[in-house]
Order: C-alpha cells, then structure tokens, then sequence
C-alpha cells in the first residue's frame, strides 16, 4: 500500500470488469494515454468501466459519506487494486440527454458572463432601474416572460385542427376536439338548447357562433328536456354544463393521467411563438436593456464569429469611463472592458475549435454529439482543475481532419496545466500524438480483453497481433474502391435550410457518395434533413421520429426522386429508449428465442406460451424490477443511476421461467450471451442464425443480446440497424442515409463494416454517406463536398467527382487531407 | 494561465474572503502546510473558506454540470485567481451533525466488511441458508428487526404515565393521557354508558376495566342521552365513539401536525429495549449465524482492543478448508482470512490512533469532535485517493500529547500516498512537523487577513510581529501559575459508570483544577457527567438539555457537595441550532440594541417598538427570509445549504426598519460589526458595553454580532458562554466545569482565555477543566491524572497533587510531557 509519491504511473492490479482479463498495467499521468482496439476489445470496460468509475466512488466516499450506501448499491468496479489514481472528470459523447432548456451559452457558462454584462454594463432605458444578472434568464422567475413562463411557445387551440372538415355538421362530428361518449351527446344537446343548429355544415355557421363553440370561457347551464328524443327515450331532464372546445382541451391537459387522453387532446394544440417576449423567453424590462445596440436575444443569436466582432471594441477601449449607479449605459467602463475581455478569450477558444459557426442560443438538443463535446472540452480550458485525469470518449470523432488539429491543441493545453488525458481514440492520427498508448485486443469480447501493449507509440509497431499497429504504421490493406458509374442522377436545385442557400447539388443514382466538409458546413442539414424529407415526402413514408416532422423544406425543383422506392435511414439514434429495448427485441431475433423455449417439453407441459419468455409482460418477468433486471437507485449528485435488482440479480424472469432450459440454458443465460456465442449456441435455429449472422458482418458480435439499448454507444445503435436492414435486404432500389456511420469504430471494424455497404450498392441500392474518415472518403465512387468553412463560410459545394477529382481541386478543406491519403493508399505495401 | 505542471506549488492570487486582504500566497503541494495565527486571523477563511471551496467546486462543476446552477447560488470564493490546486477533501471537526443510526463501524465503512464476513463465512444452524450482507444491518429492510423495524427499541404507552395519579377518579382526571374539551367529556360520558363507575379512585377499578380504558383496540359506538344532563341542557342524544388512552395517543402520533400536540401525548410514552430483538435492530435470523461464537451484533459491541483478539487467529490461518455453498460454517475458509486480515489492517490503524477503546457499535452522536475526527482520518488511509489535498482542522484537538504522536505518523502515511495536507493548527508540537507554515495575523477579524510569513516553518522565527513565532520559537511568557491551597474538598466514594468502576476521587475547592489523561481514560466521564449531574441533582437545577436526563448515576458517596450554590457548564455545544441565534441574541446584548434603535427621534416618530428591531419578529424583517438572512437551497450533494435571501441580501430586515439609523448605521449595520467595531461604536451605551467588553476579554473581539450559532465552532460557543457568564460575575461558590476550554485556540488565546478563568477562582468559585494543553495544565493548581490508558485500561486516578508532583508520578502517561513542559518553562527567558 505505501505508495511512492514521485512514482509518475496509475497502477491498475486484476482489472476484470466485463470482458477485461484480468488485467495489470501501468499507465502514465500527466501524459496523454490512447486506449486502442477494434470495437468491444475493452478500451471503455478499461478507461471508463475501471479507471473512471474507480477514481470517482472513491473521491465521492470521501466528499460525501453520506452517499456511501447508495454509491454501493451501484457496485465498485471489479478491479482487485488502483494505486496512484487521481479524482477523475468524464467527457464522453454518448450519455446523457440534456434538457432542452440547456444551451450552447448555458453548457459552455458563457450565458452567466453575458448577463452580467447587461445587469452591470448594458445601456438601460433613461431612469429605469440597474437588474440583476438573473433578470436576463429564462430560466428564473424574475427573468421570465409572464405569458409564457420563459419558454418562448404559447401553447394553444386552433380552429383548422378542431375542426378538421368544415363541411360536417356539429351532428355529425364537426368538432373533433369536443370528448365523445355521453359528455359528446350533451354538449350536442346544450348546441341545440342555445339554439344553433346542428345540421347546418360548420363553414356556414355565423362566425359568432362558431367562436363561441370553439373558444367561450363561460360555463352556462342549461336545462335539458329529454321528453320525445328518440335515442334515449329513458332520459329525464336534467341541467347540462357548457364547455366550448377549448376549455374542453385544457382542462384535459391540467387534469388527465392518461397519457392517451392528453395525446389525443394534444393533437388540437399548436405551439406559436409567444406574442409577448416573440420567442425569447424574457420578460419586457429585460429586452429593454442593449450591449452594443443588441438585446440580450439579439446577442445570443449571433454566431460566435460575428459575437467577437461585437465584443472586440470594447475589450480594447483604452480610455473607460467612471462607472455611476445612475448612469444609463456602463458599455465603456471598465467592468464592461473586463467582461468582453474575458468573454473574448473563452469564445477564441471555441473559434479554434472550429464552433465559430454555433451562437449561445443554439438548444443544445440540435447539436450533434460531436460539437456538444468539443463545446464541453473547451469550457474545462477555463474550468481551473489541477491534477485530474480527463477521460475523453473519441474527441476526434464527427472531426473533419482539419478540424481536428486544434482540438488535440485544446487538449495539449489539458494536460499543460496539470492533468492527465485518458483517450479511447480511433483516429489514428490522434493516437500518433498520444505520449502513450495502451493497445486492446486482439479481437472483441471473450476474444478481446487482453492488453497487447503499453507504452510509448513508437513500441507498438513490433507487436504483430495488433489490429491498431497495422492501421498505425500503414501495414493494413487499403479498404478497396470500385469505381462505378452512377446509373443516373437526382437533381436538386435551388435548396435553402440552414447554411444552404439556394444550392444546386447532384446525387448520383446506384453508387457510393460521401458528403464531406468542414464542421458546419451543412452535410447533416443536406443529407439528414433535405434529401431524407424530399425522398420520404415524395414516398409518402412516414416520419421515423416526432422531431422529424418539423423540418421545413425550401427547394425549387427535385429531380429523379422516383428512382428510389424506398428509403432507410440508419442514424445513430437510439434502438429504445429504455432498458427494456435492447439487441434481441429491436432484431426480431427474441421473437424466435422466445418460441424456442416454449417449444420445450417442459415449457410445453407447464403451458407456458412465448410471451411468458417476455420479460416485458407480466407472466414471466420477476415482478421486483419488473423486468428491468435493474433498479432505479437516487443517486444524489449523478442524473439518475441504475443498480442490480436485488431479486433476480439482473436476470429479468422470475424462478418458475428460469427452470425451463434448452441445452442447459435458460432463456436469461440466453440473453447474457454475446452475439457471438448465440451464433455458435442457436446455429440450428435458421431465423435466429440469419440475424446474428449479419450482426457479426457489421462487427457486432461482441455484443450481448441483452444489453439494454441505454448503454448502446451512437455507433453501436447505427450498425444494428443496418444489420436489420441487411437481414432483410433484397434486390431494389432503396436510398440509404448514414451520418458518420464510422464514427466509434476502430479502422479494422470500418473495412467490415464498408464491405456490408457495398453489398447494398451492389444490389442496386445508392448509398449516400456524411463522412470523415478519410480511408472511407477514399474507398466511395463519389464524393460531395461541402464548405469551404463552416456556418455561413460554408453551404456551397466546393468540389465534386470522383475521390481521386476531389483530391486536386483547389479551395476545399478536404481536398489536401484526401490527396495525402490517396498517396499513401498507392504506396502502402498489404501484409497480409 | 499556462501552467508549469512541474511547478510544486498551488499559486493564490488576491483571496478576499471574509477579513482576507487581498492575499497572494504560493504553498507547496505534496507537503504538509499548517496554517497558524490567532483565534479569528483567517486561518478557516483561507484554508477552508478559500482553498477547500474553490477546489470543490470546480470539480463538481465539471463532474455534475447539472448542478452549476445550484453551486452558483452559494457563490464562489473571492479569490482572483487560484492555479495548481488539486481536489479537496475536507476533514473537519466542527459541522455535520452525523445521523443517530449512524455508527463508529459505519463511518468507518468496517460494518460493510463485518456484514460480509458474517454472511460469507458465518457459522449457520444446519440447514440454513447463507444470508446476503445487508441481512446483517437493521437498516435494510432484509436485515432490520419486523418489531422495532431496526431501531431496537419499542415505543409504548406506560400506565404510570398515563395514569400518574391513582388515587383520582375518571371524573377527576386520572387518565392524564385522555384528550380535554369536548373529546373528554364524551370519553367521560361513554364511560359511564357502558357502566364503568366514574367516582371512583382509578386504583379501586377492577383490573378488567382500567385495562380496557388504557389498551383496547374496540371502537364501540354508543348511544349517550343528554337529558337531564346538568352541565349540557341544550344538548341532543348522539353516538358517541369510544377510543381507549392507547389508541388516541398512536392516533395522535400518527396524525398530529401540532409539534405541542406531539410533545404532549410522547409524555405517556415510553422506550424500552425491543424484545424481539433485544435492542440490536436485527430480524432473528441474522441473529443466529455466529463467527467466533459471536453474533455480529455481540462482535459489534467488542472493543477495538477485544475485537482483534477474534479477529487474528483467523487471518494467521495457514491451512484454509474449501469454501462449499452448503457449509454450515466458513470460519476456516479462504474468503474468512482474506476479511480477517483486510478488517485487522483497518482496525490496528484505529489501536494505533488510541481508539481502541471505541467499539463498532458505539453511536457517534456520542462521539466527541476529535474522535470523529479520528475515525475519519484513519478511514482515508483505506480510501485510496491520490492527488488531493486533504484540509484538517486541527487534528491534534482533543488529543493527550500520547496521543498526537501516531496521529502525525496516519497522516504523513496520507501524505506519502500522493496527497497534500493543508492543516488549521495551533498545536506547536505539530506545527514543528510540518513541511510548510503559512501564518496568518497579526490580530484577529479586520485588524488580520494578513499572510505574515509562508515558507518552510524555520522561516517563521524571523518575524518579530508573529505571535505563533514567540510561541513557536519558546519567546513568549509562560502562563503564570497561582499555586493556590485548597479551602475544603469534594470526596467522591465509588463511582461507577463507563469504565469508572467503584472510583474514589477528590476534588479541591476553591482552586482550579485540571483533569488529565490519554483519550478514553473516563475525563468527560468523570467532569461532564458524574460531576455535573451530581451537583446538579443536588442543587435541584434543571439539566442544560433534554439529553443530560439520560445519566444513570452509581456513586456509593459524595462529600462536600454543600460547598457550592450554583453550577456553570461552560461547554463547546451550540449556543443555538438556527441562523436565528447568534452572539448577540445569547449574550442579551442585543436587547440593548433594539431599545436604543427603538429611543430613536424616527422611531418614536413612526411607533416602532425594541420588537420591531427584532429580526424573529414578524414586524419588521424581511419576508422572503422571514429574517433569516439565508434562504436554504438543496445542493445535491450536500446535505444542506444556505444562500444569501435574494431580496434583503442578508440584512435580515424590511426597508422600513432599515430606514432608522443611529449615528447613521442601522439595527443591519449593527449586526455586521465586529464586537471590536461596536465596542467603539456602542462605547456609551452601558449595558452593551459590559457585555463587547467581556466578549474582548475572551478573545472574541474578532467575531460578528450577528454571525450565526450554525456558524460558530465549539471552541468559540464556549468562549461566548464564558463571556455571558464573566459579565454577570460575582463573588460565589459556583462550579465552573469545562470540557477542552483551549481546543481551537492559538497559544496567545489560551493565555487570555486562562486569566479570565482564573479571575473566577480569585473571586472564590471552583474551576474543573478537562485539558491537554500542556502550557494550562503546567499552570493550574491541581491535576487529576487518570488513565492509565483508555476504556478499560483507564479509569483510574494515576496521579494527583500540584502539576509539578504529577509530573514525577511514575506510570502515568501525562507525567513526561509535563515534567518536559515544566522544565522549559524554567528555561524559556520572555522577551517581552
Ligand atoms: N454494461 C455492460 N455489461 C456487461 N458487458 C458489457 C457492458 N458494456 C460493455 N460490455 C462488454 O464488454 C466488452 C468490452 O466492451 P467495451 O469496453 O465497450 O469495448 P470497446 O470500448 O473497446 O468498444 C464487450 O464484450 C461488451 O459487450
Ligand atoms: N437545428 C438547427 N438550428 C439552427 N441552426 C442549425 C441547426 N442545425 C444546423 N444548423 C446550422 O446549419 C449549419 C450547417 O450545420 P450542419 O448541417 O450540422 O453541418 P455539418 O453536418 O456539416 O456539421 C451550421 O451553421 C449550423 O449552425
Ligand atoms: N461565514 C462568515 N461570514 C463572515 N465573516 C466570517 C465568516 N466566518 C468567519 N468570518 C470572519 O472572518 C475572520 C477570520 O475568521 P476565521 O477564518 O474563522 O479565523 P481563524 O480560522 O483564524 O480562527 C473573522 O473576523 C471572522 O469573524
Ligand atoms: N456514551 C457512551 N456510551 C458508551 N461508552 C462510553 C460513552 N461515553 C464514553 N464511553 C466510554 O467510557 C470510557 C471513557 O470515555 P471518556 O470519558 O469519553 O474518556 P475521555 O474523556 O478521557 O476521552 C471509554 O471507554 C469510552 O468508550
Ligand atoms: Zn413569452
Ligand atoms: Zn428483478
Ligand atoms: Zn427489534
Ligand atoms: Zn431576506
């Protein structure tokens, strides 16, 4: 245990956690440390499962000891002994959804520096009072806009959604928002008693009438006489209350459980803009009060490129004035100076980074999980820490190569002001510049866990077994480009959304493209967003999610779109949710599982059916976690954390289920399995050997059938869809959309994965990627690519063709990146 | 702010929190730094109120950024800049009340290994299952016993109490646990329905019936005619309900709102050891599964001492049998000498620290600061941080010179780990060890906040105007010494309690007189508890707090006790337990206060009553704080913390009474002052200035009128006592009992503080100190020496006489450091 202070390693003894080997290293502090392997080799199980988790149960016992029983409900790493380990702080891609309130200002604190400039420093209207910071926040009650309690939205009734046909009568259901059942029959009967006809159709009524019905607050009752109604000749008379439909809805909404009512009521609610503070949140006193004859709102809607030319004067105002209480504006004192100072150097750090395009107001639930961490690294530059290991989950991934030199700058600066930087890193340009590197491997899963090098770079090119050496030091074959002719073209012309600006852009037809650029340069917004709403309009396809139906579309003329007759898009959203979604349900694969062991002699005789093999229904499922095989603890300082359920131990089903077995497994030690050992375990199941087959063509197979979708990675997500997609693919002409679909995985795992995709080409299908990765940019018959900057330096296309076309124009960001890499290509020497 | 991470040192730049100046300071990390200065120079403010705070919340600021919100509203520090400084962990004496469920093995985290020792390798009656961890804690659900639900004591109503008086009738009141107004009358009326004779005496009523009254659990409804009635003639017949003294008071428990309504029915209830379980907490099953024929909750009342005799045999096991799932025993086996050992580390370090006289179970609420402090300590050598600063205050309070050397040698384990200890300190024995001193002063509150020397402790002799360096460096004046002859004695025959066992001790009269020995020796036993309550019952006053009723007295003889009139505990317990009370509250200064605001021209003008200047008075405080000056926000991960009241920031009142001013300050302005400030302020007004004068006299000049009790130390809450207590001083024969009156205080503090004590004695009281201070024991007139170690190896008067005579006793472990501190004093020439 004693411990020699000037000893400069982490020493980690018997690390076991998942499919770690029991593992001894030693790995450097203060250094930059790259965990390398192929996807599933244990990098994470090891940076963040071990390290990470270890050194903050340890520092939190110690803050907070009170937390201490809850802390050990959620486990300690398996890991036998860490000496040497400093308290540690996790910038990781995947977890976490922020609320929507949460902004690019708020998530980086530039908004707290920005509301002390207007409380302190802004120009304030002749005699009217100095306000406090937190009167420029939404988000406080003395902030707030009274109308619309600082959301921006009114959320109201409208008459087009209520009353959907203006040709029905009341009788026959003009008014869809009003409830059915007897509630329907009595306001029918109140109508009728105030003396407005229900079978006139609803457009001819008096518009008098029409308001009344939909939006009146008065409550009248009426006596209703039933005497002679012929479909309830029982009825006596009785005093029925009026609602008009939109008391109706509202009251729904403040007082229904039903998620089923409030849905259905919801349908008749549009969200606006709110009229009062038009959309910022924030109340009038607020918005009166300029900084360089911008409010607040004004301000946060600049881009951070155009904020620095606001704040630049006045940090360097030589000469200030003498700030007074009473005085109307403090914009030249030297509060402000100080402020714009301070302001101006955090937001040169996001302009390094290449956020320049982002402004503070940007909702931090429309960025891509790329920036949301770029943003977060730049905001711990200012953060002060001293003496902590960073433990960062790919950086460079959603990275043009361009971009990523600055940020391994920002990184550098990291490490120069005292702290340790654990990476799990794919780029292998980022893992060159690593002081050391702890490599994983050799393959995923059981067949992975082992460490196969630590040390400094250089070392690791002796070690023949790596998959990383290979990529590292260019002795892996090139992944193979194919060179087709596109087999016709869709033509875009005149797009505006975003960035773009009445942009013209050809997709080639039956091929592999790649859409390129710099960060914000607009390849989601024209891949993700255009091209998939244009496609899924013209098909009539549905929405795949809420959000996606806002997108509006602004495009002049679209051609060739009835080439396609389908269109997939394999995002990295999550497959579910919550722990309840995982591998096997969103496959199908547990459908098959499920009426394997119903099938068996015993299940067969208990009378057990294949939905008690669900843990999501009641029969089956032990009733603790009811399913879950976890339980929800309340961690005091983390959002929300999960811990074995003490009953079943995370085996989801209750003791009767467990004892009916196949092959001496039950169907939890089923979906404890890896993808892999199903495969080996059910291959004479046809239906279930298809899906883990082409589970393990993506790279998967290290996976456990079970692992809750929660703790999916983004990538992870993005290539079981695929695999579902493959299971089922077929000759035809589909359209399909990935964004990044490299990103999280190590370059042995893109070969895999590029092969899956050019199956799909081949079959007839065009593929269209948004890419950085410069072996796949290299390996695509086509490339797009956007820029030249990001934001409104980019949107145009700068260079289009072939890799080989794209690599010599001038004026493109990745056109030099991609003609290096092309040279290697030629030169590199395979193996193997 | 590029950073050298080879640079040592952790660089302040313009600290200003509380009296701070503007404080630059460089202190080395991976070192010990003790900060040192009189009572009140800043100490606290820089190492905790500075350092810690700063560090701690950057790291949660990265770590939860969720929470920034809530970490802003208590603020930051004022500090510029800081750089190189490491997370914290903060070790302090002073705050937390810690839970009453929690104990010496939970704080030390041994109850976890213990519950799994028991549950891994327990000896179970045959057949029985093995038991899972928590089923050994009586705070899980799995472990607790169904009666008590873990509590180990039942709540009961007594018929003693219900009924205190048995010689009433019913209709005289003898069920004193009965509701009154009309509940009663219709309790009385039901009674007589159902024949149970009213008039007659409560003890003269069959058994039969006095117990249905007092316990049934029936309900009978039952018709009550009024007619005829003489005190109700108005009345109508109606149902009445009966309900027993039992039943309503559950009911009342269960239900009540009403605090007095609580307190009232709790009169008839009483605790008693929970039989099913017999005050252990634990279900039965938990209790039959033994380890070294102990059950745990016997193993958990072992001392420390006791409990490694248990312990070692095992874990020096040399031939271990085979762990098997259906052993009824796995006291021999592998997992049984791993916990061993791993529980035998842990605990040799608690001997080490001379706490093996505490046992697992003991309940902290009884522990006293310096223990808990202790338990803490040692806990963090298990804790395995690396990389943090550790800030204590003042480990070595409380502690016997013998004591404080293994203290040293734990933390200079922590500090050979890779940690860094920022110490608070007046102990110049520690002080000496320390790597760095940093030295704060020259006075206290304005008139210090001054860094007077930071460097290698060496240095400090150098700086003439340091008063930590005259004491330091052997300059200053010893405290005289007044060699006073006792004027009686107080014999005390057979006293018993704790490890007293039948000790027979005298105490002289009229002297002052000092109560010596290692940590668990039996001082407080002896000062705090025997001796207080002795003279307590005897002079017929009430205890100080509810608590103090618990002591059980067993003493055969107690002579002398008729020589004192009165009895003055001046201990380190809270002088308030709200923001709401503070110095000047207590003292009754501020009485004088509010009348000289209330004789203000304006006041009168307005009609404002003393009342009115009372921030606990509706009046005229503040609204949203209700004159707290805080509002309490929930930081998650703390267990409770205070922000400024965002309308009065912390001035308590409304801005009416604000408005009243003398000599241009207002009630606000008063309450902000130092008791130096005001004692010039307020130098004519006579009532307030006995009182500041008397708080000087103590050495309180430093502190705020209206700091709150929550926020003052022990050290100072008893300081404050003794002022209160000076201020109406008279000649007299009172008991003046003292627990560690110098703990917290620098050298020049104590001699204050002792010339104050010795004032008392001159004016014919009796003073009994508990002390380790060697410099106030070589100046007091007599010493009782107890020990000769703790728990049961104390408990006995080892040496008694003059200082000097108990410094040649042999066997006692307070005679070498005596005799040593005699000597320099003999040697040591006062400069000044
Ligand atoms: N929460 C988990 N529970 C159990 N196994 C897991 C969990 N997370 C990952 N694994 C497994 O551990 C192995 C290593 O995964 P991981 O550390 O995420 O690899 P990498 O970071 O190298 O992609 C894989 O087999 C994976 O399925
Ligand atoms: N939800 C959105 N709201 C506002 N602006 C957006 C949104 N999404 C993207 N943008 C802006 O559109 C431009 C292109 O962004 P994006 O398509 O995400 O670029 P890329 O995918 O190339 O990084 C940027 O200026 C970006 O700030
Ligand atoms: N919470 C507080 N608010 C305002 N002043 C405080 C607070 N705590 C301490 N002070 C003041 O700061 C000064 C230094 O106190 P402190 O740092 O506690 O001294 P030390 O630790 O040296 O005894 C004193 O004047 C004290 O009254
Ligand atoms: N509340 C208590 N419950 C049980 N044992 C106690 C309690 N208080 C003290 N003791 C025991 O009595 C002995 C003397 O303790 P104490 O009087 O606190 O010693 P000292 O004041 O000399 O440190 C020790 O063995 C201690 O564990
Ligand atoms: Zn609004
Ligand atoms: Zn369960
Ligand atoms: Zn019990
Ligand atoms: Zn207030």
């Amino acid at each position: 245990m004693t411990f020699d202070p000037t000893d400069p390693y982490v020493h980690v003894r018997g690390a076991r956690e998942h499919n770690l080997k029991h593992v001894d290293i030693d790995v450097p502090r203060d250094a930059m440390v790259a965990f390398t392997g192929v996807s599933g080799s244990g990098k994470s199980s090891l940076a963040f499962g071990t390290l990470y988790a270890e050194a903050q149960r340890r520092y939190f016992e110690s803050v907070a000891p009170y937390a201490r029983r809850l802390l050990q409900q959620t486990g300690a790493p398996h890991v036998e002994e860490i000496t040497g380990l400093p308290p540690a702080v996790a910038l990781q891609q995947r977890r976490g959804a922020p609320s929507s309130r949460s902004t690019v200002g708020t998530l980086t604190t530039l908004s707290n520096l920005v509301r002390m400039l207007y409380s302190r420093a802004g120009t304030y209207p002749e005699g009217a009072e100095r306000l406090e910071a937190e009167s420029f926040s939404p988000n406080t009650t003395a902030g707030a806009c009274p109308r619309c309690g600082g959301l921006g939205v009114d959320h109201d009734v409208a008459e087009d959604l209520m009353v959907p046909d203006t040709t029905l009568t009341i009788r026959e259901g003009a008014i869809a928002a009003w409830p059915g059942a007897w509630q329907g029959k009595n306001l029918l009967r109140i109508t009728k008693a105030v003396g407005i006809d229900v079978d006139t159709p609803w457009r001819d009524l008096a518009k008098d009438d029409r308001d009344w019905l939909l939006y009146t607050d008065e409550q009248p009752k009426v006596l209703i006489r039933r005497r002679g109604e012929p479909d309830d000749s029982t009825g006596r008379d009785y005093h029925g209350t009026f609602s008009s439909a939109r008391r109706h809805v509202r009251h729904t909404l403040a007082n229904t459980k039903s998620q089923m009512m409030r849905d259905k009521v919801l349908a008749f609610v549009r969200s606006t803009t709110c009229a009062a503070c038009h959309g910022t949140g924030l109340q009038t006193e607020s918005l009166r009060v300029t900084f360089g004859g911008l409010t607040i709102a004004e301000m946060n809607a600049l881009s951070f490129t155009e904020l620095v030319k606001v704040l630049r004067p006045v940090a360097e105002l030589v000469e200030v004035d003498v700030a007074t209480s009473t005085a109307d504006s403090g914009e030249r004192t030297e509060v402000a100076v100080r402020l714009c100072t301070d302001l101006l150097a955090r937001v040169q750090v996001l302009l390094d980074l290449g956020l320049g395009y982002l402004s503070m107001g940007r909702v931090s639930t429309t960025l891509s999980p790329g920036e949301t961490q770029r943003l977060r690294i730049a905001t711990q530059l200012r953060s002060g820490l001293f003496g902590v290991v960073y433990v960062l989950d790919e950086p460079s991934a959603g990275l043009h190569p361009a971009d990523a030199e600055p940020l391994l700058e920002v990184l550098e600066q990291l490490k120069a002001s005292g702290n340790s930087l654990f990476v799990v890193e794919h780029d292998m340009d980022v893992v060159r510049r690593a002081d050391w590197v702890v490599d994983l491997g050799p393959l995923a899963g059981e067949a992975g866990g082992q460490v196969l090098y630590s040390g400094p770079v250089d070392g690791l090119e002796a070690v023949e077994e790596s998959a990383t050496a290979a990529y590292l030091f260019g002795r892996a074959a090139s992944i193979e480009g194919h060179d087709r002719d596109p087999q016709g073209w869709l033509h875009l012309r005149g797009v505006s959304r975003h960035n773009l600006v009445d942009l013209d852009v050809d997709v080639p037809l039956c091929v592999m493209t790649a859409v390129t650029g710099v960060s914000g340069s607009g390849k989601s917004t024209l891949v993700s967003q255009v091209l998939a709403e244009l496609v899924r309009r013209h098909l009539g396809q549905a929405p795949d999610d809420a959000e996606d139906t806002e997108v509006h579309l602004d495009v002049d003329d679209a051609e060739g779109l009835e080439s396609f007759n389908r269109l997939v898009r394999v995002d990295q959203r999550p497959i579910g949710r919550t722990p309840r979604s995982n591998l096997a349900t969103y496959t199908g694969l547990f459908d098959a599982v499920r009426k394997l062991y119903a099938e068996t002699a015993e299940a067969r005789a208990r009378g057990y059916s294949p939905g008690r093999f669900s843990f999501n229904v009641a029969e089956g499922r032990c009733e603790t976690c009811q399913g879950e095989g976890f339980v929800e603890v309340e961690l005091l300082f983390l959002p929300g954390t999960y811990a074995p359920c003490p009953t079943c131990h995370g085996a989801r089903y209750d003791a009767a289920t467990l004892e009916i077995t196949y092959r001496d497994r039950s169907v939890a030690d089923v979906l404890a399995m890896s993808v892999d050992e199903a495969a080996t375990f059910l291959a004479d199941v046809p239906s279930a050997a298809r899906s883990l087959g082409t589970l393990q063509d993506v790279g998967l197979g290290y996976l456990r059938l079970g692992q809750p979708a929660t703790e999916l990675s983004g990538g992870e997500a993005q290539r079981i869809k695929l695999a579902t997609e493959l299971q089922r693919a077929r000759r035809g002409h589909a359209l399909y959309l990935l964004d990044e679909p490299t990103s999280g995985l190590h370059p042995a795992d893109v070969a895999l994965l590029l092969r899956q995709l050019h199956r799909l080409v081949d079959a007839g299908n065009t593929v269209v990627l948004v890419e950085h990765d410069l072996d796949t940019i290299a390996s695509v018959d086509h490339v797009i690519d956007l820029g030249p900057g990001g934001g409104d330096e980019g949107g145009r296309v700068v260079a289009t063709g072939t890799p080989r076309e794209v690599s010599r124009a001038t004026g493109s960001a990745t056109a030099p990146y991609l003609a290096r890499r092309l040279d290697r290509r030629a030169v590199a020497t395979p193996r193997s």
